[in-house]
């Protein structure tokens, strides 16, 4: 299966870096905003051998009408930021390509555009598309519902520069309903990145985990995304749309 | 709703302390191997106050069958020993009276007398009767479900004298089809226990982790499982019978 | 050695079970505020069998002069409150009887007397008696002293029910030089007591973790400082001056 | 103060990195064994701008004696390899140049040749030059020395391929006199490494844990170790030397 990546700064480098590897996926172009590095091969830059073109266009120089004619793509993964999808959108979905969208924040507009194209074609949205996050906030909304009076707490640790309380932190606290006082920031040194969310009964405690170890995670993510969407009809996809088959014992690809 | 206890030793004291304490249960008799505590409430010995009767009764003096038909219960919960099913089983099940089951081992035996009892009333067996340990079962097989690739290792702590490796370690290593190697067992000082199962992606941790805190985790879990078995037909029930309806939207009474 | 004990609240009872348990210490007496236990044995009341008298005696009924003379101790130690140091202080300072104090908060009057009785005999104050949170203020102020510039947080984990700071992360951040904003404080269920800190460097993480298992901890600390304290000439000590022989090689007892 | 690194590995590539950004160190020359990049600067390679020079040499193109005339340096630097030490040991040390050693496993010759060494220039070894498992490894001793009977057990994460026990662990179990039955590996995913030593007692829990988070962590120590060797004498020097002096009062130069 054929893939066009858009956005190129660290994440997508990362993500870049997991395609080339992979042999059930073929990255055929990146899109990113600036020409400075234009007809030059991803492979090279990040040291890959790899027989995927990788080839990096940039949006200034370069027709998304044309380019997808001329080197179709059966996904669109958008690393890029919020208005990446409105130059490839309409164009994509009239061409029934998959869009999977990692993008973090999402105005009404796009919010509205992506539901437009999922009219047309598969569209998946995930602020984080990691499937240890996801997957956390799926058992751990498991388990507020089999215990909802349960006491919830969540430590989060990144980087001693990282502003703000961490997006992933503000989406357990949405999905467990808890009040974002119940939030605790740790910011010290190089942490990567660590969610726990702690779980206290009068007698016991439960602790779910998660640890970012590199960037890379949002590309195995992403390709495991693109497994499930494969077969799947037009409409718009979050990412608990692909792990909730897992429960019911649906046809699933699983993770690798 | 009324309940016996078989067995009162540190579990089952235990167990009786969360059972005097719940509005919703009501403690009829606590039933054990030995006369020492003839006729005293579990009341006086615990320092509780309760409107629950809790006189403790012995093995030797009393007769099973006529204490049933004088004290009538709704439940028998059991934390005695893999004989005290053939002391209770077979009169309970004919008044189908509903069996909670928290012993650690069957021989061949008692399970065929389990499967036996099934077919009269509805009969539950968990070896770990607590919440946490069998969420993180369930929670942590949907896992292996996803990414049947990833490398699992199990660490549980437990006090120095333990002696072995814990039987939850090995439920869970067998649950989740790991090789016992997997299994490091710390013991040192007086921690009480924990189990911790890591996931190890190549880009990323995940981790679920079970804290216990005191025994009447036990009880709370006894009672969670007979809100949930008190509309149940009769038949063999286990933990991830009771945990499934939560997946599913069905009705289920949740732990409180 | 012969240890008088003051208070019998929840602390002064896990104190007197450590007592009573050691062989190289004798629990004398136990003086408590109110009468309602007078002449008991703290034995039975425990449930342990000791040569110890351990006799409970209290403020309102006993004279204690005459305890003093009649039952005198080489140690007094006191889990009662802030007033109990007004009751005993001078009369065991003239007796040169040691005194160790673990009252939380003392105010400027007592602080006084402390001093005052300092002159005279062996005086110990410690808000926190245990060997496990005295040792992680020693070990990290070496470390923010190795590394002065490190980023440091604290995470703090009790019961529901605790309000406020623990004080021992409040002594946490005054022994570091740290803001109190860097103490995040989780209360969920019945976790019985839990402090981290984190040092967070560029390339590295360095946790020190002290959980609590029970109020028994404050009896082994009360009687390791005994132990050092023996033969301690008079003066007012902290629990740094107990752990500061064990790195200059001078002759200290250790904690068993 | 100059600086001459030996090898030019994963490690030492780390090691670069971080002496590049140092403003207190400059990186003269790298010396390595093959001559593929003879000639270029380190800067080019690791993407850093930096007056250093940082040329890369060979040891097969280059005399060593010719290159410390030519680019005289205060200290070397060795993440090469065990061999390394006979190609710059003598003609280092005649030049009272000091010498810094992270190689993991020297033989007897070598370790005989280091005393030599150190009869005439400042000579420094330590398999492990970060700061944080040295300081865990000190402060573990400490809690040993205090409490010689707790129960001891070691905890060690490494990636999935990591064969064997962790040489870190190895010494942890070796610095605190445990068997290395106590030492418990666990290898999963992509974790870079964790040590954690949990020290047990009846009551109360105390954890040392030591995270990695990347390999520039050897530089950081090693430039740490520059500093506080800058003024020593002749001799051989180990880590805990290093740190002793911040428990004594002595003048020693702080972590940054």
């Amino acid at each position: 299966m054929k893939i066009g990546l858009l956005g190129f700064g660290k994440a997508g480098k990362a993500v870049a870096n997991v395609i080339l590897q992979s042999s059930d996926f073929s990255l055929e172009w990146i899109l990113k905003k600036t020409d400075t590095l234009d007809n030059l091969s991803a492979k090279d830059i990040l040291g890959i051998s790899s027989p995927d073109c990788a080839t990096i266009y940039s949006q200034s120089t370069v027709d998304i009408k044309i380019l997808l004619e001329e080197h179709p793509v059966d996904f669109i993964i958008d690393f890029s930021n919020e208005n990446g999808i409105h130059h490839y959108g309409k164009v994509s979905a009239s061409k029934q390509i998959k869009i999977i969208s990692a993008i973090s924040h999402y105005g009404e507009n796009e919010v509205r555009l992506l539901k437009e194209l999922a009219k047309e074609t598969a569209v998946f949205w995930s602020p984080n598309i990691t499937l240890g996050v996801n997957y956390l906030l799926f058992a751990a909304s498991l388990l507020k519902n089999i215990a909802p009076g349960v006491d919830i707490e969540v430590v989060e640790e990144h980087f001693k520069t990282k502003s703000g309380v961490s997006g992933t932190a503000m989406k357990i606290a949405e999905t467990l309903d808890i009040e974002t006082d119940s939030i605790n920031s740790v910011r010290a040194g190089g942490i990567v990145g660590k969610h726990e969310v702690i779980f206290g009964f009068p007698y016991q405690t439960v602790r779910l985990v998660h640890e970012s170890i590199s960037r890379e995670a949002f590309g195995s993510g992403a390709l495991f995304v693109a497994e499930n969407l494969k077969n799947k009809q037009k409409g718009l996809y979050n990412f608990e749309d692909i792990l909730r088959p897992f429960f019911f014992g649906e046809t699933a690809k699983s993770f690798s």
